[in-house]
């Protein structure tokens, strides 16, 4: 037919629209750390219990709206591995989701600094209604011209099943957060616990149904076609979009200071000349640690995503979980350039300045902590998400283990020899940011005569361990 | 031999390198509008003139670091189309080389605000200084392992001559730096004129060889194989990272507003309490302008890149000249979230907010009609560039032609209306706002009514405009 026809001329590829999705959504996820980067840490103890309490809400509030936007892009995921085609309606209509989407941050710190007005709750509500509605639209118009979908949906014959299992899925969570608006004028408190359950309801019943599994044995209700939209945690998870969401995020949180520099960091010509005497040089000399900051947290932040990039060159097929530790990971990376800001902010060898630096330790230590797990998880199920020269006992295994425990066991180290020579804790904390990046310059070299030592040391007569 | 062999097995593709530099680049050129749109315009006569002088001053830093900043990006692009695989060294350098290309927009605007000062051209010399180091040992370590250059490179007789070329080509930029900081010492106007040839010498060099080929006909030095760091008009440009650099301005300009929104616009609970009695809605009423102006942004940009989206789907090969159109596309788009938010600072019916409505409709015919010349440049050459069905006279051509020329006829529109109407220029300008998302969802219908209407019109008895 001639509509059919001119539908197919009009398919586009979806990767770009994506592409701009996770770009427009990785921003989103991080720019509530600004709140907390931009509130002043006076050094004051009067003052000091109020700002920690404003900080502790904001630092909340960062890291909720993390989880709660990586949900929505969890879902569109899940929503464009079976809209694999476009065409302009449905990129309108996608434009019109990332706008609701955006909103989201602004509605929630609403919620979080008047948590017993309704308007924050009826707001976020709102969104999330109106978000699941333009998900339905897409989904119905995209099964209403199937060339759109994924090929296995399109050949398959349960084609209705598939529409109506995953409009039930995306609507679950509108009807919910409708049921929460009317609660939220009765009894507010009740809207939060929907709420709360609303973003854990998917590892809830996954985990109640493998609870049930293990105890009465294998009950699988779903077609064994069905590979969309199963919540479990092997489902898999398309990993170009898992390193593009990755890649924004620490784009942005590299460069998150040298953004706050360029705005607040260039001096008064006036305040130079009454001030420092027309000295140039003397004015920017007060700026002196915000550079060192900027400079530290931007390698931090590179070396971390070096570590990722290499880890994902190597993984063939992301999962649900590993898509969850990654999250929890670029959570802690994006508290990062805070926590650097910090550590330059309070004079020098005071208990706050001390308790900076270990903040930053245990940050990057979390951060690199999670990517680890990512790797240990991939392991556990190597021949399907791993390719085999890092499998356990492939030549690069040691290399990538090496990799990825550099950072948290520099962290690590860092952060005990601060506790024990609190005094040095700074020139530590600098020679850790200088010696790391030259570190993994030379890694393979360091973990060719780790080996060596290792073999000479307790199997001499082994061979298999030669080649890294 | 084993070190050539391990060398291959750690060779990467150079992809994700590309992408998340593309990201960083991109959030970086397009952090300059931060100062300005977080400059104060006051509605007060006294101050206008310092306020608009200050303007003047930061608008002009922010269109000079956006274009110094592509001009580093078009360099880098040009480097990673010669080495098109990476190993961890590389991808370690090209991260250092990452952190001082995001250090040069503060050089920059320091150099803006203290132009007398030598601090801003040494600070500023000396990160291109380095620059130019680091790329020149990324080309000297990968023509020592040519497995990760590009394959015409590699098989090519010339290697050492291309080695040599694009090293002086590199080189050419960090020795001119050196001239410009020593100059700074003796007579530093000088070195802001050496800075200003040394970012537009491809194009002067390029127009001069240009008219010399025109006058005496056609000189070609270089050998015919050579295909890249020609600075010709047409030497091809990565058309996958114009679209990552395009969606990472694209991403950040549509955000920009949320991120001040999220940050300024949560009322302090002390103050709700106080000023409004309690009512958060009344609180936030007074925000309204800002939501509003978010949307409208948002919208705007979200269309402006549909329609780049639209025009490099039929893009088969991008050039040079291309890529430069799109960089000024680019620099108008940054603007426009600024003019937004001017739009609705203030109060309604006075002249400032006539000016602001007409700056808007400004930026965004600006940006619109470097997309559509794009388009026509890519016309000229539509055999290589385009796909067939946009060609002149294809099937599509029309369609793509109504979508490019849809905003600026809008903008120009709403521009001479508001000139007209002045007194209703604020709705003309939201009446526009809301048209334009419906106008491109029922785009196809209404080009099809316009050409139907066109063939009855004037000649009824062609029939190869039939098919849009």
């Amino acid at each position: 037919s001639p509509s059919e026809r001119e539908g197919h001329s009009s398919t586009q590829s979806s990767h770009r629209l994506l592409a701009y999705s996770d770009a427009l959504i990785s921003i989103i996820a991080t720019v509530m750390i600004l709140p907390v980067a931009h509130t002043k840490v006076e050094d004051n103890e009067e003052l000091r219990e109020s700002v920690q309490l404003l900080l502790t809400t904001k630092i909340g509030v960062y890291l909720m709206t993390f989880l709660i936007v990586t949900v929505a892009w969890a879902a569109h995921i899940r929503l464009f591995q079976v809209i694999v085609h476009i065409d302009d309606c449905l990129a309108l209509l996608n434009l019109a989701c990332m706008m609701l989407i955006t909103f989201l941050p602004y509605t929630f710190s609403l919620m979080a600094t008047f948590p017993e007005n309704v308007l924050g709750i009826l707001l976020f509500c709102g969104c999330v209604m109106v978000i699941g509605l333009i998900q339905s639209v897409i989904v119905l118009y995209a099964f209403s011209r199937p060339f759109l979908l994924n090929e296995q949906i399109q050949i398959s014959e349960n084609l209705t099943y598939y529409k109506h299992h995953i409009l039930k899925v995306i609507m679950r969570v509108p009807i919910m957060c409708f049921f929460a608006s009317i609660f939220s004028f009765i009894f507010f408190q009740l809207s939060y616990v929907l709420l709360a359950i609303i973003i854990f309801l998917p590892y809830i019943s996954q985990s109640l149904k493998w609870c049930r599994s293990k105890a009465i044995g294998q009950v699988e209700e779903t077609p064994d076609s069905m590979l969309f939209y199963t919540y479990l945690p092997n489902e898999p998870l398309s990993k170009e979009r898992v390193e593009a969401f990755s890649d924004g995020v620490y784009a942005i949180v590299a460069t998150l200071l040298i953004l706050d520099i360029c705005e607040d960091n260039v001096p008064d010509p006036a305040v130079v000349q009454k001030q420092f005497g027309g000295s140039l040089v003397a004015a920017l000399q007060a700026y002196g640690p915000e550079y060192l900051a900027y400079f530290g947290s931007f390698a931090t932040v590179g070396l971390l995503w070096f570590v990722h990039h290499s880890l994902f060159l190597h993984v063939t097929k992301a999962t649900r979980f590993m898509g969850l530790l990654n999250t929890f990971s670029l959570a802690f990376v994006g508290g990062l350039p805070l926590a650097y800001q910090l550590t330059h902010e309070f004079p020098r060898n005071s208990q706050n300045e001390l308790e900076a630096i270990q903040i930053s330790c245990v940050i990057v230590f979390f951060a690199g902590i999670f990517q680890l797990s990512i790797w240990v998880v991939a392991l556990y199920n190597e021949q399907e998400t791993l390719h085999p020269y890092v499998w356990y006992g492939g030549r690069e295994h040691v290399f990538m283990l090496a990799k990825l425990a550099l950072y948290p066991c520099v962290a690590l180290g860092t952060f005990f020899l601060s506790c024990i020579l609190s005094k040095f804790s700074t020139s530590i904390f600098h020679l850790m940011e200088i010696t790391v990046p030259f570190a993994f310059l030379v890694l393979r070299l360091l973990v060719r005569i780790g080996l060596a030592l290792l073999r000479f040391l307790f199997c001499p007569n082994r061979s298999d361990l030669t080649t890294v």
